[in-house]
């Protein structure tokens, strides 16, 4: 017999049901229990009661008594940058004299500086820095979150923040799905050969990378300006070629075909999709492809918003994700997605919740091992201070989780 | 000889300084000091120095090491309506179903809601509630906040709201400027008899309110189908005339006027000002008002926001308040009104500062109490976990304090 936990006394549990991620018509479909407990044991759920009934087993357990109030499952950050050298609070001034993305680039700043800072800090110091992140992260409600490299570039670095990666993953209770994002920007060693730069991706870094197997998944950032849709396409039949799974960022900008070719690849998920039109959209609908939303970034940026509405009537599962960055979303709190999933895509709560755990956790190919509340699935779920998930969707700026589970193990704020 | 702290190892102490609102011609006007320390004595500032030196007198002293941080003064919150009975999370389906303000007041929703559930809430309930918001706004920074009453409506629940404020005061260690705001809304029993429920105010209530010492300031909802000028004036004379000193919620939605009544009755603030032009503004610089802005609400409604740049080149003083209520603000986190002052206002960092303190401190009548780092200031002060200011406007949605110092007293989060 192992470790048990019964978390008892639950006013509202609310969750999706399921493996696999909720297209439009199941998106705001979420099972509700009345009076529930959860048994969890060995840092996996073994039962889900209702109505005031206790799980046969729950004897000799340790109990958590949620005190009548809303448990949900675990989140899920299903799109991060969060290891990352430096900061950009220095941009600020020149950013309120009027200088524009390509302006602060020009000057060394903007993503290079990050490339910068994160190629000069050592293994050790990135890895501290985002432990720090992720203790936050896992009070906010995150208990699985991906992170993607891509602020190294070279070989080296990109392997370095692979590893950290790794290290995150292997030492700290949240799990982490791991991107390896080289096509991010061309760096300035590769400037004006772009081409050149998407040959050492596929030819150099990505064997590397399976080899080592640091990653799951491949990403690109297919924009104007970045990686058009054919250097994107070689990025990503690289990647599928060494195992690893294709994500993209699409249309954060300019709508230049990436939500088409997400589908074409059979992406796993594509991301941003600010400016997708409806090509774009049926594409990945028959792809299967899951729309990764990030409305912190729109807010941060002051841009428009995804057609979140259009992507759920169309039967496109969608996931809301913080983007966490340094540049574009300095914020890793998920609860303000869910915040802005309501305010600004007007999404319905329950499509918010399915949207934070089972659809963001198919995202990171992790739909069978957490996303709902079932026997079999991973013991990770956050008891809100709160008695329905409409309040944590209509509340914002404060952290509103009471405790967070995660494989079982209770952390009280 | 009383209770000493010294707070040494401040790498960057940056603070206004003078106990007057700051114009926009001294907006942007920040003292910033490094290497400094503050020594604090019976919850006053005793000294600030610089460049490594110590305090004299700091021999026998607590010391807290602020591991060379910034320090700013604490933050000053002047708006906020945060003793209030029930929530409004019910309303998010109406919404998103496309029902409007008056809709959803028309169906007993809205502020009426909160009025019966304020009216229904004993002393204690109320009490205990707005504890727990002092406490966490604390731990965000804020030691100092104005509380509005305006969910009573009727004689007996606004006092019942006035005595939580006035004991609030007495229990917390936040301070707290206390305002009558009776004329918030129409109450259901005066429906069409506008002008008789200011009779009310005015005869009943106001002299009530001053005879209990209960409030500091009057303040009347001037908009379009709430209050108008005429109305509005005459709370806020019959306020005067009882030692009450005026404050306006102003074209909030309508410029119907209010921030020129701002300007001629000599209110010490106009709030909101969303929609405010350039001759309330005009009235506003003559009359000495400062501008309380409410970003946060601007965001949460997905309205326009007020024109904080023109009127900080009148030399208008604006000051940054939270706006906390259950309806048009559920957020107590002045860190993001930081944010939006940036974001959206375009402030410069530095003008932010003084915003959320000084000028704060100002539109609560405490400018010479607090809001600045200065000998014979209250000890009041944020060690943030950020180097440098332009940090905590520009990182998102994590609490950024390490520690707070009210009165002399460290606060560690």
């Amino acid at each position: 017999m192992g470790e048990k936990l019964l978390v008892k006394n639950i006013g509202l549990l609310q969750t999706p049901v399921g493996s696999e991620c909720h297209c439009g018509a199941q998106q705001g479909e979420n099972q509700k229990l009345k009076n529930a407990a959860v048994l969890c044991e060995d840092g996996k759920i073994t039962a889900v009661t209702a109505d005031g009934a206790l799980p046969a087993g729950s004897e000799g357990a340790a109990v958590y008594d949620a005190g009548g109030r809303l448990v949900t499952p675990g989140l899920v950050d299903a799109h991060t940058h969060l290891v990352f050298g430096g900061w950009r609070q220095g941009e600020i001034p020149l950013k309120l004299r009027g200088a524009t993305y390509l302006d602060i680039l020009r000057a060394g700043g903007g993503i290079l500086d990050t490339v910068r800072h994160t190629r000069a800090a050592s293994e050790d110091e990135l890895f501290e820095k985002s432990r720090a992140f992720l203790d936050e992260m896992l009070t906010l409600g995150v208990t699985t979150c991906e992170i993607k490299s891509g602020y190294g570039l070279d070989l080296e670095t990109e392997l370095k923040q692979l590893r950290v990666i790794r290290r995150l993953n292997d030492e700290h209770p949240v799990d982490i799905a791991a991107t390896y994002l080289g096509a991010h920007a061309i760096p300035d060693e590769y400037k004006g050969r772009a081409d050149e730069y998407v040959d050492f991706v596929c030819q150099t870094v990505i064997p590397r990378v399976a080899e080592e197997k640091l990653a799951s998944f491949c990403d690109v950032f297919c924009e104007d300006s970045v990686f058009d849709v054919a250097q994107s396409r070689r990025v990503l039949e690289a990647g599928k070629k060494h195992g690893l799974r294709p994500k993209i960022h699409a249309d954060e900008i300019e709508e230049i075909g990436g939500a088409g070719l997400s589908g074409e690849v059979g992406a796993v998920s594509a991301e941003h999709l600010i400016a997708t039109g409806e090509r774009g959209m049926e594409a990945m609908r028959r792809g299967g492809v899951i729309a990764c939303l990030l409305p912190q970034t729109s807010f941060y940026l002051g841009k428009t918003f995804a057609p979140a509405r259009r992507m759920i009537e169309l039967g496109i599962p969608v996931a809301l994700a913080s983007d966490f960055n340094p540049g574009s979303c300095p914020s890793f709190n998920l609860q303000l997605s869910i915040n802005l999933g309501l305010l600004r895509y007007q999404m319905l709560p329950e499509e918010i919740l399915t949207a934070v755990t089972v659809n963001a956790a198919c995202a990171c190919g992790r739909g069978n091992l957490c996303g709902t509340l079932e026997a079999g699935k991973q013991a990770d779920l956050v008891v809100w201070d709160a008695p329905d998930w409409e309040m944590v969707c209509y509340r914002f700026g404060s952290n509103q989780t009471k405790a967070v589970v995660k494989n079982g193990r209770v952390t009280e704020r």
